[in-house]
């Protein structure tokens, strides 16, 4: 940690803030100079983190020099992270997995349907939503434990693994009860309870980027389920809020070389919510592999017009398979495969 | 609601779209152009919003025109709301209110000492943070019961109200017991399980905008209180993400201005959080009030350098006493009184 | 500057940037951690700048510590600029200067009669393009030299300064010519080869905020103009972007203080570009008085609805009149006038 | 165009704006609605873009249908443009063009030195910049004429195109005397005069997308200079600003499908500018090809650490022979070549 103090800063000012440093077992390094002085603090410098150095008399900035998080970070972690979730299924490996399904789970029909499809194609997770985060109190909210035992129950007919969001704290036991990873979304990224409680679950988490979360601020939520001891967790890229209206989200490639870069957890793109047009699906999917992802979650409907939400991105069972051949293509380019 | 057709679109695809639109009991309205059709929907058009229009066949875009939130919404109740808080406090009157304290709770003693000096110079409101949403799960995390029998302690003391946030749909109740007003941070703007829980709680809430929020999705989130019968609500602006990095936040005037062109609620502003400068709390207080907002939440603190959050920003006690002055100048000046 | 070594950065590696350090006639002080080591340059470091110190080996990152403009900086010159344009007009002192007029120039007639008006309610400047700036080539593209010729008349025969945007380089010394105040517009705040030609002209110059320009990018452009001589510079906030859509862009009400902690240069807003909407100016004006503006630009309009340009957001005479009348109540509270 | 009235309109404001369609030789359309009415006007309204619609009374908003940008859309050209450059050059076909070189032109050596590496690793067009726009006026503005014949000899010696930024109207001619492409930088995209200086130049044009610049508004300074008659423009992606601080900006991958699919204009993307960091040029050039890119801007230097400007993020020599060949065999796996 550097502390920059102002150029008129006092004496007793600067001594004041090398006794705190002190205080903490730390040690102050000084560096005086023509128009400012500059202290050093290197250590565990955490400790002092808690401390609102800023607001000391004095001070002008305060500049963090280790990285806010830790479990999560390569320094912690040199190699990358692999998680094995049984019947031959490892998250961060050689394998890029594909989760598909709908937006929504809406009926135990379609579902299976869908299962069918996208194991065939090549789909390792069947993804859907039983409780929906929705903008609007009056839009489908989701078919709640009812769509679990579809969801588990398509899975189980087609050995496809089950990712599903969970959104409240309360339906954590519940929703791991059916599903073999839990998805948190973009708008709980922050909800530091629900991080919790997902850290304290045996299941594999999926946590998605919030809409204008940096990449630090993901992978210290991430940190909330490492540090409750819960080290299988995959990241997820999709899409960050931006100016640009011509996709829904700006899915922000440039995060999966950075998460590899500073963090060992393996990462997963959704370049359909990201998108939000069915046309760019294929293209940012193909970006997302050529960049290093580790897995991608496509939304997939049998019928995308009676789709209750999410229709304008979903593709077609025909269209998913099409795609996943060509993504296969472009896995093998650089030494992957789906 | 608008929906625009491509300009290749087929009389089939046109056609599809208007048989589509009257099973809903709607009545589409075309208008052809050289170029492309047009079909109006006008009526309760919310029906048609469950079904994803934009993906069927030669669609290009759809575009609603009613208001996404009803209840919230100026056309549902034309006067400003005011709600009675009990012992002569009203929010959304005459009377500006300010919400003052500390970040968090740090303790029995200092909460007395902030409660005795901001009643004195004329806050109403004590604020404090006994659970606090941290980015790191290495932060201090609150001191949760404990806290909130301090601030209901120290409030009774002084009569001033309590507000205090919650995070949990598991708390909600609790933190009722202690408080008068439930505060909804804005990483929970988009938690819907929680805004369901005040929702169905007696107590009014203050819902603060998320940081990359727009004020329709913040009105939207108000609204899900409103659908489940709690009216007494007040929303917050407490600063957004912009690329500036001299401010923590930005807070954005503009809003208050433009919830009450679009709401009947009333709005406060937390100059502190969205500056995180003690220096820019006066100025950004003074045109939150200019610009017609009715009620402010200050951070106070009796000794900022020993803040266990925010300390940079906090105020110091005399330094809220001239606020104060300062600022019933300028509600004078445009017909308030604090 | 502070350079941060990466914790494996070997003693070559530190070794050499120290070698370089001292090339430049510095002094590097080095602070060796149990992690890592950090190399504090105290100086002139603007020299370092330009090497890439961040490009060698064993860096990992960079921080600088003094601001990276000087001239426009408070701590060159501690008491705030005021400039004397003649004709009793001094910006940045007590009076609060309203420029006023339509965006466009559109004709000799409806700039007399708008001078007149906005004369009477009190404005000090005319403002009105006769180039402008827009996004689409099929756009209304301004009057050129008839239009200049027309603020000076119209300015001339009611005792009003002229402020217009100049958009060319090659233009400057003609606009000059006509006006009393060149304005660059927020497109062009980084356009440097502009910035230096009006840098080197004797008029005033009016420099805007660019839409997504941080504060320090917006002095560091008027450093430009320091820095060739012109010290006649007032910095303008006309509104940033953000992810709001209610208003045209967001007026950053923060950036008013926070320019006047950093620099010594005056402050105009712009409520009219920066809301985009008649409804909104009021209580933004209102806002930027009371955080400390020194000068506003109104958008006035006789006939909004034949505007040949941002007819939405201008005040028709009436409206305007009453707005001056209602600014002087603020201006009077915070110890201003208008 | 679609004109939303408010639900209180009365009679004769509908009537007035209809009048105003009228008289411009368009036809309105009225969908009268329980709630409001809806006034269609479809054909040339661009006649009508003119007139400040939403200025009239009644008026809640106006919705353009069309798009803004005519020449450069698909529906004007549904082919991809390709252009050909002269020595086997053609720009927008099969191959993919690699455009590489030092940020700065910094002397003849450097340059020469580059220059024949470049064109063996499979180059097509040598880059630098002569005139350099820089946020500091203390920066190193480049060498001016002395680099563009520096640029010219280097290419000329090894049979590769200059492509290089002009900043000023005034420099037009004198910088295409020099090279094959001007380039018009970021800052510069919406500088309206030199788009039409260059959209009158015989040159072929790199136009870069501005830093928080939507899609649409890029294509409309493309169109800029497709109205004044140069065809061949070529649209560049190199990072928006967005709230991540671990790479210099964001390169918006999105952008390369969006612009395919509204435009016929080939794209180019710059992984060096956008990311700002050495180690993350390869996956994201990668994932440009994957997506679609039909060229990129690389920057190479021999010794970064000696570079006046963007040493961090350029590419030593043998780095760039190893990106090449990495490239090659994504772009095959895309049915491309380099």
């Amino acid at each position: 940690m550097i502390i920059v103090m102002r150029p008129n800063a006092t004496h007793e000012e600067i001594n004041h803030i090398c006794d705190k440093v002190r205080e903490l077992g730390l040690t102050p390094q000084l560096s005086r100079g023509v128009h400012r002085t500059i202290i050093a603090v290197i250590g565990e410098d955490e400790k002092l983190m808690v401390k609102p150095l800023e607001a000391f008399p004095g001070v002008d900035s305060v500049v963090p020099i280790q990285k806010a998080f830790k479990l999560a970070s390569r320094d912690f972690r040199a190699e990358p992270t692999e998680f094995d979730m049984g019947g031959g299924v490892t998250v961060g490996g050689k394998k890029i997995h594909v989760m598909a399904g709908p937006c929504s789970v809406e009926g135990r029909e379609m579902l299976l349907k869908t299962a069918e499809a996208v194991k065939q194609s090549g789909a390792t997770f069947l993804r859907g939503g039983a409780y929906k985060p929705r903008t609007s109190p009056y839009a489908f909210q989701g078919l709640g434990e009812e769509g679990l035992k579809y969801l588990r129950e398509a899975a189980d007919t087609f050995q496809l693994k089950v990712v599903t969001e969970v959104m409240d704290p309360r339906n954590v036991e519940l929703v791991a009860r059916y599903s073999d990873m839990l998805q948190i979304g973009a708008r709980n990224m922050q909800n530091f309870d629900l991080l919790k409680e997902c850290g304290s679950s045996p299941r594999p988490v999926l946590l998605k980027r919030g809409l204008s979360a940096t990449v630090q601020e993901l992978l210290l939520s991430a940190e909330y389920m490492l540090s409750k001891g819960n080290f299988s967790v995959i990241v997820g890229e999709r899409g960050i809020r931006t100016f640009e209206t011509a996709t829904r989200n700006t899915v922000d490639i440039n995060a999966i070389p950075v998460i590899k870069a500073e963090s060992h957890l393996p990462v997963l793109v959704d370049p359909s919510h990201g998108t939000g047009k069915r046309d760019y699906v294929l293209p940012i999917a193909r970006a997302s592999i050529a960049a290093g992802a580790d897995a991608l979650m496509i939304e997939v409907h049998p019928n995308p017009e009676e789709a209750k939400s999410d229709g304008p991105q979903s593709l077609r069972l025909p269209q998913f398979e099409a795609l996943m051949k060509d993504l296969k293509v472009i896995a093998a380019a650089v030494g992957r495969e789906i």
